[in-house]
């Protein structure tokens, strides 16, 4: 196929994704065509019943491919300057030679906080440069959902040859810990001043984090955010040890005076390295691999028992029971589950 | 039936249980009798088929007797004192007239480090006190087998009118997030000196807690506790704030001289003070209630559908075309939960 044909189906929006095949767009994707690596997430991210088979054979076509890139995720509270830190720290990684993508996950309604991507003006800078690939990944109804189609968007951009995958998220709900669990290092950003501005951030995440950045630490905020990242950097050595023997550092930077950008390249760098010396990189991968396994099998379960309306409706009712303080918690578990076995083998629903 | 017949069937070890009813129990359970108490909580611990029909019956029977208690978790890794902390805790509540009950869960095997139940003079003065209940939970094979056990015996030691109760773990594996999920009130136990001392401890545990105690903070040790102490407040500070709106605390205490101890009761009371005033007591507890409710209906679920053989060969077979890079681990999860659902359509397992 040629690239008249090619582009005449991009051209024809109705059309192009039924015409499309697996070997073609993999051809494309192999030599870094960014228009056709748009097309084919937007395909993985369809729930037509043809685009999702197309979308399996794809993946299984680029996994040969995939793998080679460093993944790092990226969260703090809305206002804490994700985008010009990525801005900022993306011009580094192009300087260093090295091609990006950018796919940040827009919490759902279900997560407090508005939409990450609303700002038309976001990362512009960096969206018109070459070896820059910006990409919002789909607000699916299930976190699980988001966590698929982001882990395969992340497949295909390695297909793709991009070098550094940064995935974006805001530091509230659940989606810093999908993240987490995606991603080789994991870096926090905050505020200094703490206090009212933290309020958005999870218990637990900061144990999560592999190096913390206060960002905006530049004119009459220069000092305060010194003196918070030396006080994180004390906190951080009282937290039990990573088992990878990584100390998460903290430190301050600038995106408007680009201090110490730099380093934060450096330091994902000399990450990589430790991790991969000691063998706790690939390891990591694995572990992440099995436990997506198991996640998916485990919640594809529950959405099949959960999504029954019959079973619905005795949750409620049980859950009442609960409330009322005539039953335990385990007992009306007990009592439901009973039911649903008793009558799947009786009447094989 | 009168105490002579009980205490009989007490002395008869293989016709007591069988003999026993509901009734008996109940209301011996209610004049605060131990003994018939500790029968009741070995007989819920059974697998016995009639055993666990009359633990059913009984549960049901003390629920209404049951929630009137401040549940205490406390977790520390071997060796910060657990067993010195809570003999020294326990003497504090007893001079207050207070009734305490002490569940302490043994790791099993999966959980690294010793039996902490394994010397037989752990905490000799205070079992030997009236208004004093001691007893391991049992190692069960899952957590939420154990999670089960232990609610259930904190009900019956609400029905036997106990006006806290303690439930201790080691702060290693993942027992100290399951026990947080059942207590009111979170205290964690740590050393100074932290280092190789803290290697136990599980990443994440620190920002679970309601109050951190540095114990040992006696002679030689008690400047460095202070010290140890005020890191961890100014570290705690710097935690995102609770949704209850209470500020964890940070200070020493020495189980030899006694110093601070009053102070973990005083902790506690404002603690139930403040939770009781906005609320957050009650919602809480209503909010453990239903987390049990459904993380049992999903241990049972997941449980039916992982023991089935069929599913256990397909899932390493799965596993190894993952760590093979041959498919994806969504992929992998939804061929073997596709076959799952034709086999039980079709042949109704």
């Amino acid at each position: 196929m040629d690239d008249k044909h090619l582009n005449n189906w991009f051209n024809s929006r109705k059309e192009r994704r039924r015409l499309l095949d697996v070997d073609s767009l993999l051809s494309k994707i192999l030599e870094k065509d960014v228009s056709v690596l748009s097309t084919s997430i937007t395909i993985l991210e369809s729930t037509r019943t043809d685009d999702r088979l197309l979308a399996k054979n794809l993946i299984k076509a680029c996994l040969p491919y995939s793998g080679k890139s460093v993944r790092i995720g990226i969260t703090g509270v809305p206002g804490v300057g994700k985008s010009t830190f990525i801005e900022a720290f993306g011009n580094i990684l192009l300087k260093q030679g090295k091609r990006l993508a950018v796919l940040a996950i827009d919490p759902s309604s279900e997560f407090s906080g508005g939409s990450i991507l609303g700002d038309k003006t976001r990362m512009e800078n960096l969206s018109q440069q070459e070896n820059v690939f910006i990409r919002p990944s789909p607000a699916g109804k299930t976190l699980g959902g988001v966590a698929q189609k982001t882990r395969e968007s992340i497949l295909l951009c390695e297909a793709a040859g991009f070098d550094v995958i940064l995935i974006e998220t805001v530091g509230v709900g659940q989606s810093e810990t999908m993240v987490h669990s995606m991603v080789d290092f994991f870096l926090l950003l905050m505020l200094s001043g703490a206090g009212d501005e933290l309020q958005g951030i999870k218990r637990g995440i900061m144990e999560m984090a592999d190096s913390l950045v206060i960002t905006k630490a530049d004119g009459d905020n220069l000092t305060k955010a010194k003196a918070a990242s030396r006080e994180y950097q004390n906190a951080m050595h009282l937290f039990p040890p990573n088992p990878n023997g990584w100390i998460p550092k903290s430190f301050t930077c600038s995106s408007q005076t680009g201090e110490n950008i730099p380093k934060v390249a450096e330091i994902i760098d000399s990450f990589v390295l430790h991790t991969k010396t000691n063998g706790w990189f690939e390891k990591k991968r694995h572990q992440q691999d099995q436990f997506w396994f198991h996640e998916t099998l485990k919640e594809l379960l529950l959405n099949d028992f959960f999504s029954n309306p019959s079973v619905q409706e005795q949750i409620q009712s049980e859950e009442q029971k609960i409330d009322e303080g005539s039953v335990t918690s385990f007992q009306a578990a007990e009592n439901l589950f009973t039911n649903f076995i008793n009558k799947r083998n009786g009447t094989n629903i």
